[in-house]
């Protein structure tokens, strides 16, 4: 049997992890954003289907696009992170199903002919692969501020005019600050929502 | 700055982690499901939401009501398993919000009165979470299968008769075996999934 990581890491990504508002001014190199690719990517999804795709905000003109998408109580952390990923699917994620999934010849056309299917695959896989990005930001150190609070119709016409990929969430990164960090929400106990049959 | 895991760490939750067809006979324990959930539940959801449900259907005869529900080619691995969790949402995720963020005490009617808000939150959340799970049962030192290939309307009125959760995802869980492990899936280069600007 594979053991557990050991207590620190558990802590560093699950227990003392925490939803970052402020980040230290230190930068996120583009060789960073690729070791969390080379990370996050390997977090299983239906078929193999990867329908997330990253537009990591970083320079001044994309924030400013960004900003005016904003909620109002997510534009000054939002302009002040270091990066923000704009974490969105791919709506014709199936096309590269031939090679991301040859095991079954006749995937592609599955999704091609299935609109809804597609979609509900698209939304619950990119969403999948947000939260394994999350987690992977966390075990390299960095921290996280997921974000759902934008107008994803003024989102998507600022990033994504050809109207092939959709906006599903945000989420700031940068090196964590103490800053502006809320109390810790509560969870439901395991009996509000666990059943074991 | 915090340190990235070491490297070991990082193969055993993303690099070196697979999809797992099949498990050992090892049972997989009350007090481990509770140690799983006492690891997943702090990752973040948006309001802190919490819409995931899990059922974890490990009986011979919540086995059996399971696989009249599965897709053909997840029937055997899925009856094997030590241990099935259905992961699900709670449509009225929001009747707990006043206690589990009471920061915003309009939260509750926020979703209450927007049905389309609430759907699309519990779906991208309790995905989220279930992604969550994944990841804290490989740091557990659990393998997992997830699928999404069975019958929703089946399920849903074979486990959640009165319509309040809905079915999104069933993981396997288990300690892994080497057997049936496919050859593992290709992933997108990061040009093909991420744009910096």
């Amino acid at each position: 049997m594979t053991p557990a990581l050991p207590d620190p890491a558990l802590d560093q990504i699950f227990r003392s992890a925490r939803t970052h508002n402020r980040f230290t001014s230190d930068p996120v190199p583009d060789s960073l954003l690729r070791q969390l690719y080379d990370l996050w990517k390997w977090g299983p999804t239906s078929m193999n289907c990867q329908p997330a795709r990253i537009v990591f905000v970083r320079s001044a003109p994309a924030k400013e696009k960004l900003k005016a998408t904003l909620s109002a109580g997510n534009v000054d952390k939002t302009m002040a992170a270091p990066v923000t990923a704009i974490i969105a699917s791919d709506s014709r994620f199936f096309e590269h199903l031939p090679t991301q999934f040859p095991a079954l010849p006749t995937a592609r056309d599955l999704f091609a002919g299935n609109a809804q299917l597609a979609s509900d695959t698209a939304f619950r896989n990119s969403s999948l692969q947000a939260a394994y990005l999350i987690m992977a930001a966390r075990s390299l150190g960095l921290a996280c501020g997921p974000m759902s609070g934008f107008n994803p119709v003024a989102l998507n016409e600022a990033f994504f005019p050809d109207g092939r990929f959709k906006a599903n969430m945000l989420v700031n990164l940068g090196w964590g600050s103490e800053q502006d960090l809320y109390p810790r929400g509560p969870r439901l106990a395991f009996e509000e929502v666990n059943q074991i049959l």
